[in-house]
C-alpha cells in the first residue's frame, strides 16, 4: 500500500512514501548473496565500486573517482555512472532474491543530470516493485565534490530473477 | 545542493531530498502557462486528464478510469498511463518555462509496475533537473481502487525548452 | 545468427540483418490472437489505431491523425505516438505468444524525433528478441504528410508473456 | 525523407531505410574530432574499446572481452556493454558535431538481449536524428563467440551538442 502526503506549493518537494508493502527477504543468507554479487564481478572490482551498506530492498555503493574513469572532458564517464547505477540496482534486487535464483539486468534507462566531478561517487538503489520474476529498482548517483553532494544521475532498472 | 538523510535498515525506505536548489519560476504568469498546456491539448481533454494542482517544479493530475481507456484485459492501457506521465511531466517543466518558450517531450521511459485497475488514476510529476534547454522530470502514476492507492507506473521524462 | 554486411562510408546506412533465428509462431491461430489484441482494447479502438498487416514477429498499424489526438501545438500528442508504438510492439510479441499466455508491457522507452504532423500515422513493430518469458521489440512511427513519410519516433519495448 | 520497402510475411524482416536526408558533417576535420573523443577518454582506453571505423553519422567500435570486464556469471558486464553503446553513440554524433561544440550524453536506454560471451564485442552506432542541439543515435552491440556474431544489446541514446 502507498501512503501519500499531500502536495503543497512550498517550493520544496513534499515527500511521498511509495514503499512496497513487503520487502522482506526470503533468503535468510541474503547478505552473503549480495556480497557475492559484488565480490564475484570482476568489472565492479576493477572499477573500485564498493558495497557500502544494504538492507532489504536497497543497496548503497561508493567509488573513488579515479583518473581512469573519465570521459574526454574530465568528468566521470557515463559508462562508469551507468555501471554503478546498474550494479547497485542488481544488488537491491539481490537482497530479495529467492535461494537458487540469480539476478540479471533486462534493461535500464539513465539520465545524466549533471557532470560527475569531484572525489567520489555514491549510489543508492531502491526496489520499487518486487515481483516473482521481474523486479524494478531505481538508482540515484551522487558526486561528492569538496564535501558537497549533488545528484548527477537517475536510473530506472528492470531486473529478472532467473 | 542535495540534502541526504542516511539510509538505515529499517525495512522502510529512508527518504532523501533530491530537490533542485532553485526551482523558482521565471515567468510570473506560469500558472496561466501550465493551464494552457492542459486546456489546449485536445488529446488530454479527450482522455479526461485534469490538472488537479501544481506549484514550482511539480504538477498533479487526475483522470477517471473510463471504459474507453482500457487494454484487452480490462486494465488502464499503457498508453493512457504513459500519456498522463508524459503530459504531467511536461506540466512540471512548464511551471519553470521562461516566457516565449514552450515545452516539448524529447523522450521518456516508463515502467508499468502493476495493473492499472480501479476508479481513477492520479499522477505526480516533479522536476529533478531544470536546465536552460533541457529539463528532466519524473512521474509517478497511482491507481485508486476502492479508496486504496497503489503506485502502478514510474517514468523518467526528458523535455526540451524551445 | 546474425548476418552482417560490412559498414562502408557511403553516406548511407549499410544495412545489417539482425533477425532472430527462429521467429516461428507456436500458436497456429496466432492471427486470431493478434486481431483480438487490437479488437478487445477499447483504448485502441477509441484512438482509431488499426491493425494493417502482420506476420511472425512483426505488426504494422495505421491511424488517422484526428483533431482529438493532438497536443497544444497541433502535432500528434506524444501519448498517441507512444500508445501506437507500445500496442504495435505488443502485437508483434503476440504473433509469437504461446497458447494460453498473454502479452503485457513491462516497460518502454520512446524518442520523439520530429513533430507528428500530417494526415496519418503508421507504425511498424518488430521483435528483436523472443524469449520464453520476455520479448523485446522495437517500434518505428512515421507521419505521412502530403504523401511524404517521415520517421517521427522510435521505441524499445520490453514485454512479458504471462 | 524515409524510403520504405513494404513489409511482407516472409518470416524475415524486410528492411526499411530510415536514413536521415542529410548526414553531411559540417566540420571538415570531423575525423580528428571523433578520434579525440576516443583517445581522450581515459575510461574508454582503460576498457580497451577501440574505434574501428566511422563515417558521417556512424561509428563502429570493438573491444576484446577481457577477464576484468565480466559480471558474476562470467558474461560481459552490462556496464561494459552500456559504455560501448553510449560512447559509440557519442562518436556517431561526433561525426556531425559543428566546430566549437562537444557531445554530451543526455540519457540512454539499453536492452540486454543475450548474455555477452565470447572473444570480443563489436558495436555499431548510427545517428537516426541529427538536430541542432539534440542528436539521437541507436547502438547495437554484438558478441563474437567462436566466430559467430550475435546481437546482445540494443540502445537508444540522446545526445546534446553544447
Amino acid at each position: 500500500m502507498t501512503e501519500s502526503i499531500p502536495f503543497r506549493d512550498t517550493g520544496r518537494k513534499e515527500l511521498e512514501f511509495t514503499v512496497e508493502p513487503d520487502l522482506s527477504p526470503s533468503n535468510p543468507n541474503y547478505a552473503d548473496f549480495v556480497r557475492h554479487q559484488f565480490a564475484d564481478a570482476t568489472f565492479i572490482r576493477a572499477l573500485g565500486i564498493e558495497l557500502a551498506d544494504f538492507g532489504p530492498g536497497w543497496v548503497e555503493t561508493r567509488a573513488a573517482l579515479r583518473p581512469d574513469l573519465l570521459q574526454q572532458d574530465g568528468f566521470a564517464h557515463a559508462g562508469v555512472v551507468s555501471t554503478m547505477a546498474d550494479h547497485s540496482a542488481g544488488g537491491s534486487a539481490g537482497t530479495l532474491c529467492p535461494v537458487g535464483k540469480k539476478v540479471l539486468t533486462v534493461e535500464f534507462k539513465i539520465n545524466l543530470l549533471r557532470p560527475g566531478k569531484g572525489e567520489s561517487l555514491r549510489c543508492r538503489a531502491q526496489v520499487i516493485r518486487a515481483g516473482r520474476t521481474i523486479t524494478v529498482s531505481e538508482s540515484e548517483v551522487f558526486a561528492i565534490d569538496a564535501g558537497v553532494e549533488k545528484l548527477i544521475a537517475k536510473a530506472l532498472v528492470t531486473l529478472a530473477l532467473v
